[in-house]
């Protein structure tokens, strides 16, 4: 039986999603507790990796077995897991299903307080001491919707066959701390935290907002801003 | 010269305020941190304790040197100090001003979460598997506004030479999280906590609001309920 499973997770003391030899993930911690659980080595399908110190409020993978239900599944899992990955549910998906090719979009979150500097959320949002022009962030992520060649965002990465892709929707908004969405159809590594990173320059009054237009009729990555931390990223949601 | 300090403090990896022999503090490491600035043993006078694992969003300390100003102490502190505490401001104070002493009221605020389990805020709220009657925790904690004795709602604890003190105001508001205010003129040993302990027990329905009023003439710690976890207490302002 294939199983789609939904989980969230604390980044601040994993290595990131994907399995490594040394290192604990995420990936490697739930397939070690679904070995002891079923026995078997079960392989999960994570519908794309997450960076070392990066949080999932909504992770998604798929897996199969037919050892046990999904409710039990969920409930062992969650027995066993360390306190920082949680199963959200666990239901049965069809068997054409894959959790990383069956993606139709996916949502960041990046979290930055501009505020006076707080110990509490020191690994869950990046601080600035300088205060942030949301109103020119805004201006400037207006260039970033629609289908681009994100080159100038992107990890310098010669795998990918291709650098375009599409973002639907970025929204700023500012309570007690700043959050900004980014909903696409696809990612390339370190988009979001380049493309946050040079947002920030722009509320910081660095550059101006059309620096982000410039920047991505560049197609080059060496005239970016600073790739933000990891520590702020969330993978927020997954649709299918 | 005299100095009142201003500061906040991830409490997850500390093992309280308080400097012990054994065990990283946050006064241990403040003082620690002001040794190797000033090579002087300067003692600093919190405005009181909180327990392992208790996060301060303002807390207060005096202490005295004639070694460096407030400007140049506070940068250095900064500088130096592990990343889970922040000193916001130092400020000359008068010679007969005491941190403890001249308190006049304190706030403390609890955090619950009794929506979907959050592996990222773990460390820095209840997290609670049933939904909690607001209402109800309204109700309740009326009784608790005024000077009572609130032996039932302290740790046992003989030294203290009275158990009187003064609520002056209870706050329960929901909003993605529920966030518990109280502001009294003083807290004895464990008592936010077996507060808040016991208009949980109200808020889940497992005790009607007139609980509380019984409790509180009851005088008695042994009939309250279960002392809430630390890690959703929050020292969060202390009035002069």
């Amino acid at each position: 039986m294939k199983y789609l499973m939904n989980f969230s997770y604390d980044g601040s003391l994993f290595n990131g999603y994907q399995k490594q030899k040394n290192g604990r993930t995420v990936q490697g911690t739930i397939e070690e507790t679904l070995k002891k659980i079923t026995s078997d080595n079960i392989k999960i399908h994570g519908s794309g990796r997450t960076d070392a110190l990066v949080h999932a409020n909504n992770q998604y993978a798929h897996f199969e077995t037919d050892k046990l239900d999904e409710l039990k599944i969920r409930k062992a899992l969650n027995s066993l897991l360390p306190s920082d990955i949680y199963i959200k549910s666990i239901e049965k998906c069809a068997e054409d299903f894959h959790a990383r090719f069956s993606v139709i979009k996916k949502e960041y979150i990046y979290l930055i307080n501009d505020d006076v500097y707080n110990p509490t959320i020191r690994n869950y949002t990046l601080q600035l001491s300088n205060n942030l022009n949301i109103d020119k962030m805004i201006e400037g992520a207006s260039f970033l919707i629609g289908e681009h060649d994100f080159t100038s965002f992107s990890k310098v990465d010669l795998e990918k066959e291709t650098m375009i892709r599409t973002i639907y929707k970025i929204e700023i908004i500012r309570k007690d701390i700043i959050c900004i969405k980014i909903i696409g159809n696809g990612f390339l590594r370190y988009m979001v935290r380049n493309l946050v990173g040079a947002l920030i320059d722009v509320g910081l009054g660095k550059k101006e907002p059309q620096y982000i237009k410039e920047l991505l009729e560049k197609k080059d990555r060496t005239k970016g801003s600073k790739t933000s931390p990891a520590c702020g990223l969330y993978l927020n949601q997954v649709y299918y």
